[in-house]
């Protein structure tokens, strides 16, 4: 078993003007490869308390990863003090001052006397490259444990991290991978989901986790045994069969593209409350230009009555937030952007638009599958983002459950 | 001083199956407040070390703050540890089992043996009620200091501190509020921002701090002084007049939204490789609806010729990427949605499209203003979500200097 610390470094974060990111990030590789987390600490820029952190962390754990305080203003402290924690010097490092001279010239940027200060590095430190920024990861040991830092920014850490450093901690500790299986759900309560997998009684060594994010509910089954895991999966698949979203890390955007991409269908949408969501949502995944052709944000009555031509009178008699209303716009979208699938939605994302008959959450959502429209009238809780993202889901889940079962 | 510790308890947390977002958001409430938050420590569903934790903290902090392991099940751990740490029985409390109760009635869900599980709290403890979930906050003294655990589901913890638990804080700890304004600046790397800061010199009392996010510098003064505060704001205002987006933690969507307002005009939208998520951005607003129109998602070429009437010869001659398409989807989006001001984006989102000629990040934005048209071609860093985050605050940056300034 090896241990792990993970420390994100920053009084910004303490303060709430950043959440940190990297930490989860990280904490997500480190456990598939096998490593046990058992601490994510932020620590504010004080250089007494992150030595102290340090030194605890280097007796205790196998390795110490820590993310921010590499830049070049005082602020930043990361490297004199992993220094002083290991108990060596802080000196001025050939290789990272090269590193981060190329990398200041290619921008454009004059250098200054402030910013050698980032080439600073613990005597004799390991340097990990940095294919995206100025600073170098480095690592230095102590007491047969490692401590290595990485910087704030996620996207030069995140390469960092899978490029170098997973690498040499991988030749570095003798590690089992452990084995996931991740069992999207959706559409059922937390606790129904809870009494099925008390009844299966999994086996030692197989970890049965339940996440519950808004909309959908994430099963892992983990273990370092990967048939049992596969077996596993597959028989939690088949008690929810009718709630199964998919297999994987995968959300439903990405699950709907590939259904849609099998049957050979395009798709487009149409967003009153979401605004962009929806399409945003699918476009977050590259490729999907092939399947989703796009949509009509038509956030105003004037926009669903001319672009997506949306009968008048619908409108004045059940209102923009209606099962009518929904459907019109489903086949609205379907015809002007010449798909063959569709998803409307509308309703009152709140806090304000609410009324005794429509209060906020009331969604109308409507989905058209060559050119037959099924429309469905939804209560959402939660505030406006919750709304929003709840929608979005089961539009997408509600589009997908009809491309694969034929009904909702 | 009072010094506070935030714990958020789960695995899952370590694990990083999910972002813990509740220490970030009570980090900022509790600084803005004027308590010092040192430690923010996520902690694993462990007995031992959770009450090794809370008895440490205890003894070191004024206020600990837990969020998460307030559920049924037996990974649910924060009460009867919060109870050992504190040397009090857990027992069950008659309130906290009527409020779940009642809870669960509305829900139609069937209670069983194991939620009483959840009613299972400290000794004596003092209580916070949740009106939109089952479990309820409560505190703990020992040592004259406090522990104060909530849930984990942030809908449901934010309302809790907000009404019930910051009040009782305030009430408990003599509090100085600090002040603080928040400046956001855009179009400028951070180390001229840095640079000009340093001119500054401000004064004891008053903290400067930079934080970074794609595409945005927040530049965060911050004190007891309030007056000082908003001298030294002008200030820092008025040297960055022309990259200054606004103040306050406002956006540049919700800056902007105010910006139109104000000038009774109306905005549409035009979306290729973001897919929706500019009109996302406006619509996470409440309220936004009187501006916002709506707009065209046109992620394929058909949706631009057909819907944003881009002519066919733009597409064929200067490619989908180009200011030439931007400029006749903006015109197109303001003419199809009749509003007064409109924004287009075209790009290469990646990872995959990029040519030599226009390689990953090249996007194209165009503004259109009471018909008048501007455009400029982009080549962003980062990943495809940091490119399509920069094209959408792009966007509407450049909207709004256009407006405010008659200029980009």
């Amino acid at each position: 078993m090896v241990r792990c610390a993970i420390f994100a470094i920053g009084s910004e974060l303490l303060e709430g003007s950043i959440v940190d990111t990297n930490s989860a990030w990280l904490g997500s590789r480190l456990t598939k490869a096998g490593f046990n987390v058992e601490q994510v600490r932020l620590i504010p820029d004080n250089r007494e308390m992150i030595v102290s952190i340090f030194r605890q962390a280097l007796n205790e754990y196998d390795c110490v990863l820590t993310t921010g305080g590499l830049g070049p203003t005082f602020d930043d402290l990361t490297a004199e003090t992993v220094a002083e924690a290991v108990g060596v010097s802080a000196v001025l490092n050939e290789t990272a001052k090269e590193h981060m001279i190329n990398r200041l010239k290619n921008r454009n940027v004059t250098i200054k006397e402030s910013h050698y200060r980032q080439a600073m590095l613990p005597e004799g430190c390991m340097l990990f490259p940095n294919e995206r920024g100025t600073a170098l990861g480095f690592g230095v040991e102590k007491n047969g444990n490692v401590i290595i830092s990485m910087p704030g920014v996620p996207y030069e850490t995140y390469l960092m991290f899978d490029e170098h450093i997973m690498p040499y901690l991988r030749s570095r500790f003798e590690m089992k991978e452990r084995h996931s299986v991740d069992i999207r759900i959706g559409g059922l309560p937390e606790s129904d989901v809870d009494d099925v997998l008390r009844e299966f009684g999994f086996p030692e060594g197989l970890e049965c986790i339940i996440n519950v994010a808004k909309g959908e509910i994430l099963v892992k089954l983990r273990g370092f045994d990967v048939e049992l895991i596969n077996e596993y999966a597959g028989r939690v698949r088949g008690r929810f069969e009718k709630n199964f979203i998919g297999f994987g890390t995968d959300g439903i955007a990405a699950v709907l593209l590939r259904t849609l991409r099998e049957k050979g269908m395009t798709l487009s949408v149409a967003e009153s409350c979401t605004g962009g969501l929806i399409g945003k949502e699918l476009t977050d995944i590259s490729g999907s230009s092939d399947v989703f052709m796009g949509g009509i944000i038509s956030y105003s009555n004037d926009a669903k009555i001319r672009l997506l031509r949306v009968p008048e009178n619908i409108i004045v008699n059940h209102g923009a937030v209606s099962e009518e209303c929904a459907r019109a716009m489903a086949i609205g979208a379907a015809n002007q952007l010449r798909t063959t699938a569709s998803v409307a939605v509308t309703g009152v994302a709140g806090p304000n638009g609410g009324t005794a008959e429509k209060p906020v959450g009331t969604v109308c959502i409507a989905w058209c599958v060559e050119k037959t429209v099924i429309s469905k009238k939804f209560d959402f809780p939660g505030d406006r983002e919750a709304i929003r993202i709840r929608t979005m889901k089961a539009a997408l889940i509600g589009l997908n459950d009809l491309l694969k079962k034929g009904s909702l």
